[in-house]
């Protein structure tokens, strides 16, 4: 049994969907971002960063202790090996998979956030950083247009983990002002990657019971959930382990 | 043989410390990045996302063509599971050294490098953003002496990739006006994996033949420099694949 620590994110919907792909079973433990549920020290035992998704696998290979997982690219890797499925063995396939899951975790993921952050979520409008980061979101999204050009899937002729990782984030495009219809090999691979059975249950929620609330409009912020996710309390959070702090 | 394709940053150093490590025969091919030698079409075939750094396995283990590997934290994956060092094969010890290396390349390294652009390179003082990504760059530091205060390394008992790719970028926060004495297990990790030969080798440049300029002092930056990295010269070397780009 995989426990999964949810929030219907695109980091969220990464491991939901691999977990679908899988048909392996798991329970879902939600939790309200906004209300600040992740800033326990409960959850920093799961996550030092308490950031979410992260899984606990309930039956690690090992027959020990619960394992917890944190990171969706690394939660992904780690079904993958515990499965032997959606990941290449051979050096060479295997590489090629690899690097697009660490393209999409360093910087399909983060810089489309930052962008996601400065159009969506920042009090004031800082052209400097909208244009900034819309742009590099754009930039990416070229990068893996011509990826795309040039294979079916990311990894090559076989779906994988880096497809489930880049798909939820080329999906929220739409939300900083990009239309992915003008990336024709990446609106090609996002139709068909859509098209999975797996991938349209992830994203309606089915799996997960959570629909993607926090994928689908601009977010106005009361203080509380200002201080929850972006301000003192996410901050404070990570240095509740030392006394001077 | 490995080619490694660099310039000295710390996503760069990253590698230069796996290669000093492993003691793997390789081959320094450096490039100006200011002057925009990453922006070739021969270059884009090594990475499509035209960063640096990159391998190329001159004899990869399959006997076929040389393999080019991007993003620093596949190609540390990658020279790790071809030589059988520096990450663990136990699933739970694996999963721990992969969540950590993970982490480095989806938040440490990102986000730190968010504060170094609007530290450091950014031509206006853009308050808001200054504070977002230095308090982001600072929680994340509080995270890494969370770790550090349980474990002697980022996997536990041994030295591991993750180690030698969070190393770099919390060696970089001086720049960002950030002490890490504050952070006291932090600062007694930093330090023990500073004296190993091989990471002090890769700091000094004796491997690569280059030291790293790019992490000694505030960047004024040309406007031809400017595009080669930030502007319009970095961006349309995406799209350089559409005819209609």
């Amino acid at each position: 049994m995989i426990e999964l620590h949810y929030v219907a994110t695109a980091n969220g919907l990464k491991v939901a969907i691999m977990l679908a792909e899988l048909g392996l079973p798991y329970r879902v433990v939600n939790y309200d971002l906004f209300g600040g549920q992740h800033l326990t020290a409960e959850f920093r035992r799961i996550n030092p960063n308490s950031k979410l998704p992260a899984i606990i696998d309930m039956a690690p290979a090992d027959g020990g202790e619960p394992l917890p997982v944190f990171e969706s690219g690394a939660v992904l890797m780690y079904l993958a090996e515990k499965t032997g499925r959606f990941l290449p063995t051979a050096p060479r396939d295997r590489a090629v998979a690899q690097q697009w899951l660490l393209w999409q975790m360093a910087g399909l993921g983060p810089m489309h956030g930052q962008a996601h952050h400065f159009v969506r979520y920042a009090p004031e409008k800082i052209d400097y950083a909208v244009t900034r980061y819309t742009r590099e979101a754009r930039r990416l999204l070229n990068v893996l247009d011509y990826r795309l050009s040039e294979a079916r899937f990311l990894a090559g002729d076989e779906y994988s983990i880096a497809d489930m990782a880049a798909w939820p984030w080329a999906g929220g495009a739409a939300l900083i002002g990009i239309d992915i219809a003008e990336f024709p090999s990446l609106a090609r691979w996002h139709a068909e990657v859509g098209a999975r059975p797996a991938v349209a249950a992830a994203l309606a929620g089915k799996e997960t019971g959570v629909p993607p609330e926090y994928m689908q409009e601009r977010a106005q912020l009361t203080a509380e959930q200002w201080a929850n996710t972006f301000g003192d309390r996410m901050h404070a959070a990570a240095s509740s382990h030392r006394a001077d702090a």
